[in-house]
């Protein structure tokens, strides 16, 4: 064991699953997704056994370049003080994004931002372990103080400045404990996608949304956008199915122009959906403000691609969205995200997050329950996305009970892949992919 | 020779130039850039002995990453036909752009988004190879029907329509003859940013302001925001330099929050300063929309970070800027920055393009010469960026005369490097990379 325990490797794996042959998660946009991870795990000398472990999530084509990008930030933390990284995340979120080379390459979004995201996240997955405390619990114990300084407000004091995010978590951990006891004891509300893929029959969305009932969720979604005669006859089974008190969101996966978002929701409008969700491109906080307008009284949802803080704070200011969909690996990793999560808090915009994916209901569930516990202070009118899909890949995968995710007990940030998954499921080499492609061969 | 000739090949190449070490290009945020290309070449089997030449320009750090980016497109490209792919290369953008799992990593912004560019671009370069013209002729003769279906309009509709864009470009072509006339005779007006890198002395800045007079510019750049006392010693040196009549642009990289930019902004006022460029971040539509507010009558420019159109469009309808400057291998290619053109010329903002770099003049003159010919039809406040930077190693370097640059006659983009300087500044093989890091292994 070192003097001073250092990050002696981050390892990186291309991870994709074979999620298109089931037309699991198709929609409008993405008809034949194969859910991906650009995976890295960060190990140590400390002794301990723990790593960090973190990820990009993606679609399958490209999880090679996201793996890439991630290999780029290595120089900057092979070496690092084990103690002092955990102690202060953000001193390695700064460096990463104030890379002055690798910035150009965005600054701040696509490819490169969500590699600095998986790289922030494994580093927060370690520090929880090191801790002992589930990730959720880490956050709701600091301090306001530390939790600020945790926050980059370049570009945000405009609209927030570090002296109200403090007054927000100092006026936020009132009522703490009795929340806590709550959350442990029924857990945090979601609601489920799995009933809505555009590539479902009618059949199945009927039998998934009756099951979606029986699950105890009260909330549902449907994938919309591609042809509007599916898309009424979707969502009148859909409603048929679920009754008038469960609450049906619609999501165009960014499918509209602006004139078209808004006639197209409200031919929609007859079946009292709850939300309609990306209904047009994520960088167009204005276009998001004039759909608002027009489609009221239906709400507007948006986030999982959005690319960063500074998006989202134009979304905040401009009036564009009812309801703000953060993804726990889309942005620069949970430091940005407490940032949003203080965001949202300061214009009373309820967050739901995104997730689904791989692994993404995992990670997304501590940022949540950390609002919950320290920030928001309310589940009212807030639900994480929950889709079932490729859980049993996860050392601790998400345990829902009566449509709620429960609070997860175990150390870290839930990041952490099965060994086996990630041997099977390495592409092209591992033995998924390997069988497969001497399958494919063989046919020819 | 093939019956149908087709893409036989998508070359790449990761070529990177030590400009650190003379700190040229050395602004607020990027202190020591090292100048790269993430570089293609497409190859066919025409027998013609055409290739199409395109790249994404970086600085440094990452060109790895973003030349991963350019492979993962191969295979959209591979076995296109040539001439069909020539006369529509909106149809390979379409596909590219709409690439459901690489789309994931975007979308259209970042990494995948330069690379997709860089396709593009390297497609139209071969296009104009083809015809025979330099490619801002190509453009200028062109249909405007043609132009028009060129153009990717989703999710701008609500500020552009096809009709609109029409309409524009059958006027725009009024008095082309003469103007063209006067492009061969004169030029397009550049501005030169060489006086003004953060790492020069006050002496050097002096000399290069005043060489910049002689050489015949009407308007030159410093770099500011480092350092107040700084930028208020060198912009006085450069008014002096260059008397009150020379147009003294500014340019922050991005370092400023909103109300930081004002107050800055405007304490650098008495030196009266054409336009602040990049004040902030360039995803922040509604803080450059309060910073043009706070510091007018100062003009609000930017663009070389801007991502796509979408951006674009909504500086435009918030009244953001009043200089847009596009960026010739940001976006995805012409066919974006065709939108781009129309857009600007819809709002009636003047477009001075971002240059410098590697090969960033070569390309953007085409796209200015094409604006003034048949789109904008003025120069009028407008001026193509011009840094005199390693033109030395391109086929058809930019030339300037009395501050204009030259119409282009070789046919294509000017987007060629010789090969030489791909084999010597090839990254890390190349003869350059491979003898440097000898000498440095030596000094161990």
């Amino acid at each position: 064991m070192a003097a001073v325990a250092r990050i002696t490797a981050v390892d990186t794996y291309d991870i994709r699953f074979p999620t298109s042959r089931e037309l699991d998660g198709s929609d409008a946009m993405n008809p034949d997704p194969d859910y991906s991870a650009a995976y890295l795990v960060l190990r140590t000398d400390a002794g301990d056994g723990l790593e960090g472990h973190g990820f990009s999530f993606t679609i399958g084509r490209g999880n090679d370049v996201q793996v890439a990008a991630i290999n780029a930030l290595r120089q900057h933390v092979i070496g690092l003080p084990v103690a002092e990284l955990c102690a202060d995340p953000a001193s390695l979120n700064r460096t990463l994004v104030g890379d002055s080379q690798l910035r150009w390459l965005g600054p701040e979004k696509g490819v490169m931002h969500m590699a600095i995201g998986a790289v922030v996240n494994a580093v927060w997955d370690l520090a929880a372990k090191r801790e002992g405390k589930p990730l959720w619990r880490l956050l709701a114990d600091a301090t306001p103080e530390w939790l600020v300084s945790q926050v980059d407000f370049r570009y945000l004091t405009d609209a927030l400045t570090p002296d109200q995010a403090l007054e927000l978590l100092q006026r936020g951990r009132s009522g703490r404990v009795e929340r806590e006891a709550r959350l442990l004891r029924v857990g945090y509300p979601g609601y489920t996608t799995s009933p809505g893929w555009l590539g479902y029959s009618d059949e199945k969305l009927t039998r998934l949304a009756q099951q979606a009932l029986a699950d105890g969720f009260t909330q549902i979604k449907l994938k919309v956008g591609a042809d509007l005669a599916d898309d009424i006859r979707r969502c009148r089974a859909a409603r048929t199915a679920v009754g008038p008190d469960i609450r049906l969101a619609i999501d165009a996966n960014q499918r509209w122009n602006v004139a078209e978002a808004i006639t197209w929701t409200k031919a929609l409008a007859e079946f009292d959906p709850y939300w309609i969700e990306e209904p047009t491109s994520p960088d167009d906080v204005l276009g998001h403000a004039a759909i608002r307008t027009g489609v009221a009284p239906i709400k507007v949802a948006t986030g999982e691609h959005v690319q960063n803080r500074i998006v989202f704070k134009q979304l905040l200011q401009a009036g564009s969205i009812d309801v703000l969909q953060l993804d726990a690996a889309r942005v620069g990793g949970v430091n940005e995200n407490l940032a949003i999560l203080l965001l949202a808090a300061r214009f009373g915009v309820p967050v739901c997050p995104h997730a689904g994916g791989v692994g993404l209901c995992e990670l997304v569930q501590h940022l949540s329950m950390f609002d919950y516990l320290a920030l928001s202070g309310s589940t009212e009118d807030r639900v994480i996305e929950y889709v079932d899909h490729l859980h049993e890949h996860f050392l601790a995968p998400v345990t829902m009970e009566r449509g709620h995710y429960r609070a997860p007990r175990e150390p870290g940030f839930s990041a952490q892949m099965l060994p086996e998954s990630i041997a099977r499921f390495s592409y092209p080499d591992g033995g998924f992919w390997a069988a497969d492609l001497a399958r494919t061969e063989g046919t020819h």
